[in-house]
C-alpha cells in the first residue's frame, strides 16, 4: 500500500493508533460479543463511552464546572439556528463578526430568528475590544478558525461581558484556550475531533433554559443537559471513536502537545511558501491559521499540474476550496510531522522543475 | 469469544458480513490508502457511497421516481419538527394516528407548529378510511410499527388523497410496501438500516418546498434535496455502512426475503409464547409486529430471573422498555434464525425449570 497523506479539510485525517482500535475490536467491543456499532446507548458499555468521552473533554480543555458538555448532531450548521434559538429569545439581536464563509452563513440563519449586527473583519483579524460591540447584544458570535480563508483569532474579543460564541469546528483542540472567556463554544467533530457525524457544545449553564416554548425539543440545549445527550439514540459509534480520538490527544502530550506540534507543521509549511518565488499564501503574519493553510501560484495551470502531480505522489486532497482557487494544505491534529515534511520537500522539488522548465522554455 | 444473540430495540445487530467487511477495509477504503471514515464528503470515493445507497434503496423499495430519498441526521425525533415545518406551513392542520409513545411524541412537537387532531387508536390498530380524518389536514400521521407496543399496521390507511406520512424507523426493509400510497416515509437507521447516526426521508416531490422562510436551511427537504444530501457535511460512516447493509439485504433476497424470514422468526417465536402456560403477549393477532416482541410472565421475579439466566446464556437486551417491563425481543432483519431457535429453546428450559420448581415449591 502507497503512503498517503491526507491533507483534506474535513472529513479528515484520523490519528493511526485511533483507526487500528477501531479495526481491532470492531466485532468485539470490549468483551461484550458484539460491535460498538450494535449496542444499545442505553446499557453499560455505552454509557461508559459517553460518559468518558465527556470526562477526557473536560480534562484536555480544563473545562469549568460552570460548563455543559454536550453531544448533538447536525454540524455547525445546526448549531447556527440552535445557538440564536437559545440563546437570543425571539426578536434578540445578537452581534456577529465575518471573518469568512462560514461567518456569512452563521449571520444567514441567525437572522431568520432575531436581528443580527454583522462587524466585516478585514483579513487581517483585529484585537475587537467592547467598543466594538452592542451594548443590547444577546451575545458575539466569532468563527474562531476560517478553514476556507486560514486565518485564526490569535486574539479573542474582549466583550465586556457579553457572551462570547465561538464556531471551533476546525481548531478546537489545536492550542489551548481559555475556556472560561466563551459562554459557548461549538465543533462539528471531522476536523481534530472524529468522524463526521457528532457536533460537540460546551456551554455555560447560566445560558441554557431561555429557548421559547415552541422551539423544537432537539433543538433546546437543556433537551441534551437532562437526558445527558441521550433524549434520543446518539451517533454512537461518532461518540466512540470521538473519545479514542481524545484519549490519543491525552497520550500525546495533550493540548499543549498538539500545539507545539501544530506550530512546527505550520512554521515548516508557511516557512517554505513564504521562501519561494512560486508559491504563496495571501494571509498576513499575525492572523494565519495553524490548521488550514490556502496557497497558490500565479498561474490556474500550474496550479492544476501541482495538484496531479502531487496525488500521484499519495498527497491527497490538497484541492483548494472552490470559492478561493488553488491548494489548501490542512494540518489538524492527526496529521504527522513526517507528512508536511514530505510535502514541503515536494514542493521544492516542484518549484525546482518549474524553474528548470522556465529556463528551457523561455 | 462466547455466541451473543443482539435483542436490542436500537442500536441493534448487524449483519456478521457487513461488519466484517467494514472491519476489513478500515484502514484502506476501496484502495484509496485512507479509511472510509477520512474521506472527503466530495471526494469520488465517497460520491460512489452515498449515491449507491440511494440507488440500492430505490431498488429494494421499488421507490418511485417522484419520491426523493434524503439522508438526514437527528433520528426520528428531529423529523418530527421538520415534518409539519415543510409540509404543514404555520397554523396548518394535521391528523396524528396515535398507536403508542412515539406517535405521543411526533404529537407533542407537530402541536408546537400547528393544530393537530389525535385519533387515539385502541391496540389493534384498526382499517382507517377517509371517514376518519379531517378534510382539512395537511397530512396524516401514522407510526406503522410500535417500537415499545409491539404493534404494526397491516392494513395502511385509506387517507382519500390526504398525504400519508409514516415512522417506519423500527421496520422499514422488513416486508414490502407500496411506497406510491405514501406522501413520505422516515426512518431513523440504528434499527433495520445501519448504525446510529443517519435518518432516510423519502419524500414525494410535491410536498418538498412548502416550508416558510424562516425555517432553518438545515431543516428543509429541499436544502437536502438540492445539494445530494451534502448542504453540509453528512455522516459519512453512517451512510456508508447503510450502504453496505442495502447490499446484504439484496443479497439475501431483497424485502421479500427480508419478510420470508421474518415471518419464520416471529412466527416462531409467536407460537412459543402463545403456546406457553408461563409467557404472555398482550397484541392482538392482527396487529403484532414482526420486528418487536414483548412478552412477561405474571411475576416481576421471575422476569428477572429470566432476563439474568437469558444473559448469562448470551442472550442481550431481552429487558423490556420501562414503560412496559417484562422482555421484549426485537428481530430485526439481521437477527438470524439461529438466535430466534436458541431463544424459543431457551424460553421452554426455562419454563420447563419453573414449572418443576413450582412443583417443588407449592
Amino acid at each position: 500500500m502507497k503512503q498517503v497523506f491526507n491533507f483534506s479539510a474535513g472529513p479528515a485525517v484520523l490519528p493511526r493508533p485511533v483507526l487500528e482500535k477501531v479495526q481491532k475490536e470492531l466485532l468485539n467491543y470490549s468483551g461484550t460479543g458484539m460491535s460498538v456499532m450494535e449496542l444499545s446507548h442505553r446499557s453499560g458499555p455505552f454509557e461508559e463511552i459517553i460518559q468518558g468521552a465527556e470526562t477526557l473533554l473536560r480534562e484536555l480543555m480544563d473545562i469549568p464546572e460552570e460548563y455543559e458538555v454536550l453531544f448533538l448532531q447536525g454540524g455547525a450548521s445546526l448549531q447556527f439556528s440552535m445557538i440564536p434559538m437559545n440563546l437570543l429569545g425571539e426578536h434578540g439581536v445578537a452581534d456577529y463578526v465575518v471573518t469568512g464563509s462560514w461567518s456569512k452563513k452563521a449571520v444567514k440563519e441567525a437572522g431568520k430568528i432575531g436581528t443580527i449586527h454583522q462587524i466585516k473583519s478585514p483579513g487581517d483579524i483585529p484585537a475587537y475590544t467592547k467598543e466594538d460591540f452592542s451594548p443590547e447584544a444577546s451575545y458575539v458570535h466569532i468563527t474562531s478558525n476560517n478553514t476556507i480563508e486560514g486565518t485564526r483569532y490569535t486574539t479573542y474579543p474582549e466583550t465586556g461581558g457579553i457572551p462570547l460564541v465561538a464556531d471551533m469546528s476546525s481548531h478546537i483542540l489545536s492550542e489551548p484556550i481559555d475556556v472560561s472567556s466563551f459562554g459557548l463554544i461549538y465543533a462539528g467533530a471531522q476536523k481534530n475531533l472524529g468522524p463526521s457525524g457528532v457536533t460537540v457544545a460546551i456551554v455555560r449553564k447560566d445560558l441554557i433554559g431561555k429557548a421559547p416554548e415552541t422551539c423544537p425539543t432537539m433543538l433546546k440545549y437543556e433537551t441534551y443537559v437532562e437526558n445527558g445527550s441521550m433524549f434520543n439514540t446518539p451517533p454512537t459509534f461518532a461518540i466512540y471513536v470521538l473519545k479514542l480520538v481524545l484519549e490519543w490527544v491525552k497520550e500525546n502530550g495533550g493540548v499543549a502537545g498538539m500545539e507545539a506540534l501544530n506550530r512546527e507543521k505550520a512554521g515548516l509549511l508557511y516557512s517554505c511558501i513564504d521562501e519561494s518565488s512560486l508559491f504563496s499564501n495571501p494571509v498576513p503574519e499575525a492572523s494565519r491559521s495553524l490548521m488550514n493553510i490556502p496557497f497558490t501560484t500565479d498561474s490556474d495551470e500550474v496550479n492544476k499540474l501541482f495538484l496531479e502531480q502531487a496525488k500521484r505522489r499519495g498527497f491527497e486532497f490538497l484541492k483548494g476550496h472552490r470559492s478561493v482557487g488553488g491548494m489548501r494544505a490542512s494540518l489538524y491534529n492527526a496529521m504527522p510531522l513526517e507528512g508536511v515534511r514530505a510535502l514541503v520537500d515536494f514542493m521544492k522539488e516542484f518549484e525546482a522543475d518549474q524553474g528548470g522548465t522556465s529556463h528551457v522554455d523561455h
